[in-house]
């Protein structure tokens, strides 16, 4: 039986409290967070006990811990967990700037612990089933990745100001993706950008609607669509297009219902937001972690991983700043 | 260049005449029509020379007729046609009356001239892939048939009075299709119908929604749906079912937009009438019977096939009738 | 907190038990099954106690059975636990037998307990999604009803040969989706079927392909496809005409990919069978007794409504023995 | 009757003439060609007259040109034709250099003759509904434009080398769907590319895998995705983006026919290259530029438009050469 602290009761360190609670191998020991409220309700609901970070990490017999606090906590519990010599699944990102993300991961390096990253949706089974087929060889050679990710609402502007941009905060997701279907690393960036959705996040100093295209050594092209409204729903598409054809996740639906009318034929909504759409993908993440744990394997998503995604932020937004081209 | 009388310059012989003056190895030269303003209305467009029944058969050197007057004129003109030694395109039915068929296709036959009926659906591009893929082997061994096939909106109620009913005017293009699908012909017919989109249909002693179930000697069975109304336009489907998969023809799209909106994603509506929906199966049929003319082959769709349609519609009408199930 | 025996540890039987195991305000006490290592592994796992029909109906704490057991002890289960005062969740069918059905209902409503049947497919977000949009009028009336249902792969044939037969077994189920759609009940039904999968169903006397078509005394029209072998995989679909449009619910995917080559574009496989399919309609299902159990509503799929599929299923069965249509 | 002399008998120029014929208000009276037997043969087809540039452009009572030569020769056959009073229906491009495309748009001022461009996509019939809806206000405010544009297999190299560039020769078409798209003008381009497809077009200094961004002064962001080869076929789509919705005009299909097998769905291929993809694109061309010289109407594409295309090809040109965002 694992034993894991799960630190952050909220939106989303509740589903992982769920995901948790559903598997038999796997105690969820403790819950904490600033809100004692949260901790409380959470704990309350799967058996768990409420402590706190340092009674927590103190207790020898705890496995792991899952990090779903704010981002800005990450890179600390990450170095705290590391040295008490948990294994720690975190949240995407460990951090907004990459010193600290590079200070904190040596902290992990040193301590030798297993660190998950939470890019979750390398776990969506579209696109694991797409990539699965791109590695089996179906579409020969990549040639070109495009990435659609459209949120369906902006975030409070409040938010935005503190998120470190769109690209570290959102498309930090699509350009992990980028990585993983690409076969080899960008090494150009250029990203142009507007805010058209709404003006006090332009206001904070962001965009909210932004295109990338990124190139690699092999020129290899990949590009991104973001955008922070989408009134039809969350919108999560990718295309793979290679030598020998052509793959692509399209967006998933409500149900399989369609409607013939005089107008043509409406078919359902796709998913609302992250929760519904990656509902499966957090299971399978989770799921995917506890196996590392328990035999003993090398975490999916690394570290590196996730600070390989921060570069390709920084590059971006660095490339928005001056109007052109960044390489790496 | 083959020579081409037609009879009847209504909606279906308009189209006819358009496809034989798109050829350039084809001569329109006679339009004959109880409406002499229509037969001059489409003998001008095409260059061709308005005319009667008799004149046109007179002419020697004339090669074929394409019949498209109504349906009560159809055995008749076959007939002469025959007499006359031309070859016979004919849009179906034959006749609504198996005597007058059995004794038409007897002078046909006697004249030795070929007779192709116009079952348009054999030339539709998807039914006739769906059709090629089948012979292929694709699906193995045929279980199944399903049909579907509804009006947008029924006929006037004196055009159903004296249409033969709902089987022998609507239906035996289904029929038709049925056979074509089916390794073998149907043994058992039971049908089963309602009037339920127009009262005037039923008072004129016909019904507008009906099923019928076939069943042939080998334990086939084939599904066949009509209504005389869908309001989300000309509703054209097949599936066939077998040992190895099954193949459907879905309904056409008038074009490939996907609109995306809070209510989900609406595509475009299927085409109104069998005038959008076949306009490529009348240009390959009336095609296919050129080159039948060129090459001296037998036609695709003989008068067999229109006699073999009219004998389940009339089991199903008896069927209908009677309560039962019909064998033949 | 609820508590509940499970009756059968067998695949549905284990089903009902994880989504028991899921809720927090519900307690599997007791798992009894004849197999007693199925019975100690399924308690185990979720910690419940093993226990036998007798002493698990004897505690008075006891709120509800769930049984999922095999067919021919339902009716003996249902009465039992009837006359101990549980509430009942079973799954269809009742009994195969009209009679025994009838006695097993008398004896429920002699002890008012609540009964809820096990017709999973109601709870389907499509299918529930589609009945919900025509419930809202969103077609107008209902004129048609078309039901395909076609199963990966044929049972045994021992299977087949006490099942009852394919309408009992499963078309019942399809026979259901009819009456909860269909705004009146059917009064003739027509079946035809063969034998076209497996040589030994028809050896034990069952076919494995069969069509019926239904008639309701409105004459609204229903079909219903089965097959016992379908190699894409489990087929489930459902299409309502009506006057004002037509809602179709059509197969899941098991992801959304397409593979584009030069064949054309490849789509992915429908789930394989109903445990993939009808996943959330069996924790739909379960919440839904719950809910009936915790706020004393009545069961939304009846013990009335099990006796009226069975009623249909055994007309097809005569209609077939007899060659003709059965009027109810 | 209109009288129209065509110039040029190749691929492109026989469409033009079949839907000349197809029309009864219209004369095909000329046909010029260098190649005299194509000329001949496209003549004889249509009963048209061979001829040269001189003759033709000398008959006074010759109503209109249509330019379907090779791009070198427009620009002159342009300004010859208007100086000779014709009215102009020109193949995409005007010419390679933008010097000389002004110079030639110069001249057609000056003689006062209409110019239409030959942008076959904006008379797709998809491409036309999708822009119909969007200019209905479908979508509210356009934010983003995605256009894929790939052709099934690569040119001769030695057909790249004077071509122009993959800018200037394909995506010029996409140029021209972004600026038909876009409420307002791009300002800024920025291209990047690759030789992925095929090694002598890279040796021939051009490109064949290439990806656009532009953004027009409102901040509206634009893609473009460019390949010389798709083994899947002519990949032609577009995606426009807004803040009420988004509309999308997906790949046509070869026939609606769905194969189920263990594999997933099988759907048709998309159709193979321009010819089958613009059929009805080119006879809606040809029909509006008849329309305009009936109806005394502006060109839907003027030079103008031709012009604007080829500054924003000539800027992604730029953008590539120099690895730096372009500025209009």
């Amino acid at each position: 039986m694992i034993s894991i602290c799960l630190f952050g009761a909220g939106r989303i360190g509740r589903i992982h409290a769920a995901n948790v609670a559903a598997r038999d191998d796997v105690e969820l020991r403790y819950v904490v967070d600033v809100d004692q409220a949260s901790a409380a309700a959470c704990a309350a609901q799967h058996g768990a006990a409420v402590s706190s970070v340092e009674q927590a990490l103190n207790d020898h017999t705890l496995d792991a811990v899952i990090i779903g606090s704010p981002t800005d906590t990450h890179a600390d519990l990450i170095s705290r967990s590391a040295q008490a010599g948990k294994a720690i699944f975190c949240e995407k990102p460990i951090d907004l700037d990459i010193g600290r993300v590079d200070a904190c991961l040596a902290v992990v390096e040193q301590c030798g612990v297993p660190l998950a990253l939470g890019f979750n949706r390398r776990y969506d089974p579209s696109f694991a089933s797409l990539k699965a087929r791109l590695d089996g060889g179906s579409i020969g050679k990549v040639e070109m990745v495009t990435i659609t990710s459209r949120d369906p609402a902006p975030p409070p502007a409040e938010y935005a100001a503190r998120s470190g941009g769109i690209f570290r905060d959102m498309m930090i997701h699509d350009l992990d993706m980028a990585r993983w279907l690409l076969p080899e690393e960008p090494v150009e960036v250029f990203a142009t950008a507007s805010c058209l959705v709404d003006p006090a996040i332009g206001a904070a100093g962001d965009v909210d609607t932004a295109m990338v295209v990124m190139r690699t050594a092999g020129g290899i092209l990949c590009h991104i669509s973001n955008s922070r409204r989408a009134v039809y729903g969350y919108d999560q598409r990718i295309e793979v297009f290679g030598s020998g054809g052509m793959l692509r996740a399209e967006n998933e639906r409500n149900d399989t219902v369609q409607h013939f009318s005089a107008d043509g034929t409406l078919i359902s909504r796709v998913p609302d937001f992250f929760i519904d759409r990656y509902e499966q993908a957090y299971r399978r993440e989770l799921n995917d972690f506890v196996d590392m744990l328990t035999n003993d394997t090398t975490p999916a998503v690394s570290g590196k991983d996730g600070r390989q995604a921060l570069v390709l932020a920084d590059a971006a937004q660095a490339s928005l700043e001056r109007g052109a081209i960044v390489r790496l």
